[in-house]
């Protein structure tokens, strides 16, 4: 009887499939059929298609603000009806669904992981298609883990899923980092693989990011501390660096686009 | 008491109005004002405008993964203020709440329907616009039927409902079918109207399917099984021969839309 | 026991965030992490970046239609790091989380208003970034405010609140006025700022609304009375005058967009 208080279960969904089609629909009627009260929230669906990057981050830029409990199911796939497998992971209290390409590397890498490859086929739908796994594996998943199956009748523990290091700068040169941009958002700021944390620095010693044509030596608090026009690095509300312009958008300025580098020198 | 149990309404909605608007928004308002409890699921609002083909099948594509009692709610109404009919329909225990123009001809076709022109104006808002129907017709029917008003209290039932055959190819000379594309989905890929059940001999037999200037004669199991570049048919997961590129856009390529024409010719 | 049947709080969001970034999914996420039972209703997320009166005529647009008590949270900031206000406002029954820019100048002249600034820092998140105060200050905001919260508790009751007149035209000579593009639906119908209500005398007058290179004169009761490429003036669904093309985009045919002038003059 305590039941009308009990959070009801609490799904997210992370995708490239857009909103044009009937896709995050239909896996939302998978997932209701198995688990009619359960809360869906969509984190996005505009990764750029088949870019794990990108979607890995915007995943990790949300998770930390859902409660407990949640389910994650993120499906960038192009692998999508070849042999690479689905997994169900736990980590910092929370669950995530999602094919093994390196679509989790930020989240393996924040706290302690159990990663579990699913084989239990009594969890997807009874016929799986070759091209939409999103809703006829990766739906039916999340739904029966939301509902409290618990994660090992999925599939075994494995070890050997695949990491990617794609937040991660790399030291190319005495006080060099060579790395690249993870997303662009809707306002045009080119948020960079840099961390605010990891480049604390910035904030006190002389610095250069070169992305595109141009460079940058000046970090912002806010984007309203900038002058119309003018080229600054913020520390985003995500912790990353990003290249902003006040009121534009900073990447058609500079004419980039997701993956491209960008380069920071120290002084 | 055992209503904390019971299954929460669940309402879809399908609609040609995009997101830019407060279109969606105020539906949605007006269905949670008479259903406070209701579950709504976008499947698609991305529809193009007054594309009635498009819109009945991504509609089509999504409803089977619904539980029973769904309500289906599609809007893509060229002739709203004028004096077609909105509908109230049953059919294989779901229920669709659209206007009269062909919109469910999918729908009518899979399994008994019972339809009925929807006259009971109490059931719709005071003030009924000559240009927003999915506000004050569709949505507050739908939240009525969701909240389980009998479907014989929306008025009589009709047999002259219109239907159409977008979703049949026709048969125009020896082993030639002339069919359309009913949709481009978001990866690019061109969904045309030809149901892999029907034509199931491509599986086994030369084929050659036509699409702009373009021809293929492969069918391949999933996108992975093509070299980068390649054209081929795929069996999509709607259930139709899907014209695609393998993590390319095939609707690019051959510079085709919505409508275009498909031929096929089975040797 | 009459819990099971309370009404769920209900929350809508209005930003121009897109939904391209992680942004409106986390802002869901705190929501949710605070009031786990909360409906969250997406009014529109499109509103063009940094366009206070376009988001304020689309909020309110459809806030009419939405059910007592429901927080409506709006979010086009371009002040977002600096010192203007977030305010608590209650009207008509409903709540309004924004920021203090005018956003809710259309909801300030509807009903009665109690306007607070929010100064209690613990209904905000325990950091408060310079960038997103969307996930910061505003959802937990309206979170807290959903479950029950008084209002008082958020701060004190201010008068110096920003008004803003971008849904009244200028009355600019003798029997004119000049107006604004307040919106471009999705149909590409221009939606004026022109309320059919102030200027019902249209219907009766010979009138001229003159908008980019073109003029109409002709007053039609819905979209289907035109002929193909014809221009008219609609009393559109909000109450407002629309300038359209039936089945066109009448913004594409006449080259305008959001914020450019409109010119009636009435004989």
């Amino acid at each position: 009887m305590p039941r009308a208080t009990v959070r009801e279960p609490l799904i997210t969904l992370t995708t490239d499939f857009g909103l044009d089609d009937h896709f995050v629909g239909t896996m939302k009627g998978v997932i209701l059929s198995i688990a009619p009260r359960a809360r869906i929230v969509d984190i996005t669906h505009a990764v750029k298609p088949f870019e794990i990057a990108e979607g890995g981050f915007l995943l990790a830029a949300a998770v930390l603000y859902f409660p407990p409990k949640t389910v994650h199911v993120a499906v960038v796939d192009p692998g999508v009806g070849t042999s690479r497998r689905p997994l169900v992971v736990e980590s910092g209290g929370q669950y995530f669904v999602a094919p093994d390409n390196g679509l989790l590397s930020m989240i393996y890498e924040r706290a302690k992981c159990t990663v579990r490859a699913v084989t239990a086929s009594r969890y997807m739908l009874e016929r799986v298609s070759a091209t939409f796994h999103g809703r006829d594996v990766f739906a039916p998943v999340a739904a029966h883990l939301a509902m409290g199956t618990p994660t090992a009748r999925f599939g075994k523990r494995i070890d050997d899923y695949l990491r990617r290091d794609f937040h991660r700068p790399v030291h190319t040169g005495k006080r060099i980092w060579t790395g690249a941009i993870l997303h662009i958002d809707h306002f045009g700021n080119i948020v960079t693989n840099f961390h605010a944390g990891e480049f604390a620095q910035l904030a006190e010693r002389p610095f250069a990011m070169n992305v595109g044509f141009e460079c940058t030596t000046r970090l912002a608090a806010t984007y309203a501390d900038l002058a119309p026009g003018e080229l600054a690095l913020v520390a985003g509300s995500t912790g990353y660096y990003e290249i902003v312009y006040n009121q534009a958008s900073a990447a058609e300025k500079l004419g980039v686009g997701v993956g491209a580098p960008v380069e920071l020198t120290v002084s």
